[in-house]
């Protein structure tokens, strides 16, 4: 762990987990013990950690308790690869990303969308730097769910909680990037700057539907905003339901900054957005609490192409940078996403899904290679 | 009403509601009331009938008994424009779309997004020709929602709930419509039809995160394929995540047929669809039970755009032709959806969402001409 004095140390836990994880995990370990000593000033240890489905299907627990006991008592921080949903349904089983969010109070899932060309809905070229902040620990994730039956036949309910507490923190996460996305900006010319407007934070709901639930979300976002000087005087805010959201998302991307969601839309949304930079292998995430924080790239564990050394390793990367850069390393995070960028921009070394031809470890060396 | 013996006569509920359905209702009723007797034999009767947001906010109700009476007795199907939703909660309030739907057993959304050429988020154009089938009854837009606190301040519970009833009606619905789509192409020429492979429906759902309720949707809707020789043997299935679902749809949208989805999935999938088809103010949508259909535009009220003649007309007027369709009609429904696409293909005629300056009359006229 992190001490004061001394050469400092950072433990990370490695819970590459089901499919196309096994792969991806392993790379962003490579390239963060590439890291030169100047750029990273700490010793890395990193710890295996189990969960999964596979691990389920062999266990009968997706997240073992040892995995949840080490990353609390001995890391840092954590990666976590991607995990396979069962086809049918399975007795007992329930995802372990949820649950790790869940257990270790990751209340945000921090996603951003950036590219200097990406194509949207209208087949225009337009550059998109979006963050988008989910809400991750409630809304239908809370996983209540009941069935029964009646004259017409079986039915079933789910629980979908919202609450103050929730909502409060997942706005204060947006509003406070939205700032600080602000700050670094300034430091670039304005020619350089794809947002050059104040920053703009866009709250998603459906209240239109859920006037109580998504009235309460909106609401207390909105009082965060409303609360504080700073905010009101240096960010604007507006609304999107949902449904239009993911439509202007796709004819106007550039239109927005900061994007906050409940869990189930900030799901669906990220999502979305992986589709218009290229591809969903290249968009990372950090789960964050306030006293951990778990990298996830957005993608799934593909199982069409485990195995065969074709997975694009970069949304894994990237969620190590922003692993790195939540744990006060930001230097070390900026060589990664710089080193990153130059690959993609060189567009020489990629992957399948970039239309390329390379493995995973050949863009894996060469990223280290730029280090 | 429609009789058996003698002149056939149609009756038309229309209900504008907010904003631009107030310019697109009545652009659709022009152009029915422009068809030649010979596409349309029935005498036609139209019925204005009363809902919205600003009706609520005169009269304390959104959707009145009297439409609701005045549709059941003396309609036989109806058009619904668009409403406005409140920019902060309002107590008493209710969508009256959403109660219309439930209220007249409208269990159905029929979302067809078609294009000869959309963009996809790769930049490449790409021929669309999608069916969304929306259950349209249950999930979260049952709206029963509660507050309450706890130690942590205000929360709020909505139930999300999913029946083997209501997911068996869409799924019938959906396969249906996948043989129906087969049979129409059948009489294309090879070359000309979009989708050539057999007919395909996708399943969307969560039941990675939503085993019971998710889980009784996908098992329901299989089991409507299963038990079906007819389905099995001429219809693939194939099931996709809505977060994934999203992402697909906009990397490779030839790849969808049909696809079925719970409400709230329903809700955004379509208007991701209309994304892609260049403007919501295309894509028209058909509220479908057993004994009445109502067509509705699938874009909202566009208070920003209201009252200035330039709303897109073409999304009402081709739910219109879906009305026409499912009462009976079919011929006359095929000259509006070609009139429609002449206009489109010429393009010289477009209001400003497709990059025109044409006013709404001017696309209705032009349209009209065309019958
Ligand atoms: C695997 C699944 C439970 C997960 C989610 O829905 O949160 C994934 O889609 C994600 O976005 O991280
Ligand atoms: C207005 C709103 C309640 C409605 C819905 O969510 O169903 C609309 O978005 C639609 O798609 O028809």
């Amino acid at each position: 762990m992190s001490t004061t004095t001394g050469a400092r140390s950072l433990t990370i836990g490695l819970i590459p987990a089901d499919g196309i994880g096994r792969e991806v995990i392993p790379a962003a370990r490579q390239v963060l013990e590439a890291l030169p000593k100047d750029a990273l000033p700490a010793k890395l240890d990193f710890l295996d950690l189990d969960a999964g489905f596979e691990y389920f299907q062999k266990n009968g627990v997706a997240l073992p308790e040892e995995t949840l006991a080490a990353l609390k008592d001995k890391c840092d921080g954590a990666l976590f690869g991607a995990v396979s949903s069962p086809s049918h349904k399975v007795a007992g089983y329930s995802s372990p990303i949820v649950g790790l969010r869940k257990k270790m109070d990751l209340y945000a899932n921090v996603r951003p969308v950036i590219s200097g060309a990406a194509a949207t809905a209208s087949g225009e070229k337009r550059a998109i730097d979006m963050l988008i902040i989910r809400e991750n620990t409630e809304c239908l994730y809370i996983k209540e769910e009941e069935q029964g039956s009646d004259a017409q036949g079986k039915f079933a309910v789910a629980k979908r909680r919202i609450s103050e507490f929730a909502s409060r923190r997942a706005g204060e996460m947006a509003f406070s990037m939205a700032l600080q996305r602000d700050a670094m900006r300034q430091q670039l010319p304005l020619a350089e700057r794809t947002w050059k407007s104040r920053p703009k934070v866009t709250i998603v709901h459906k209240s239109n539907v859920l006037s109580v639930t998504d009235g309460l979300w909106r609401e207390t976002v909105r009082g965060v905003y409303n609360g504080n000087e700073l905010y009101k005087n240096n960010v604007d805010v507006e609304e999107q339901l949902v449904d239009s959201m993911v439509y202007r998302m796709f004819r106007e991307p550039e239109a927005f900054d900061v994007v906050v969601a409940p869990n189930m839309y900030g799901d669906i949304i990220s999502d979305g957005a992986a589709a218009l930079v290229g591809s969903l292998g290249l968009v990372p995430s950090a789960n964050v609490g306030d006293s951990f924080v778990v990298g996830e790239p957005v993608h799934g564990s593909a199982p069409d192409i485990a195995g065969k050394n074709i997975a694009n390793p970069i949304a894994a990367i990237r969620s190590a940078a922003m692993l790195l850069e939540r744990t006060g390393y930001g230097s070390a995070a900026l060589a990664i996403y710089r080193a990153v960028d130059k690959v993609l921009e060189a567009g020489q070394i990629k992957t399948p899904d970039l239309g390329g031809k390379s493995t995973t470890n050949e863009v894996t060396d060469t990223i280290c290679k730029l280090l």
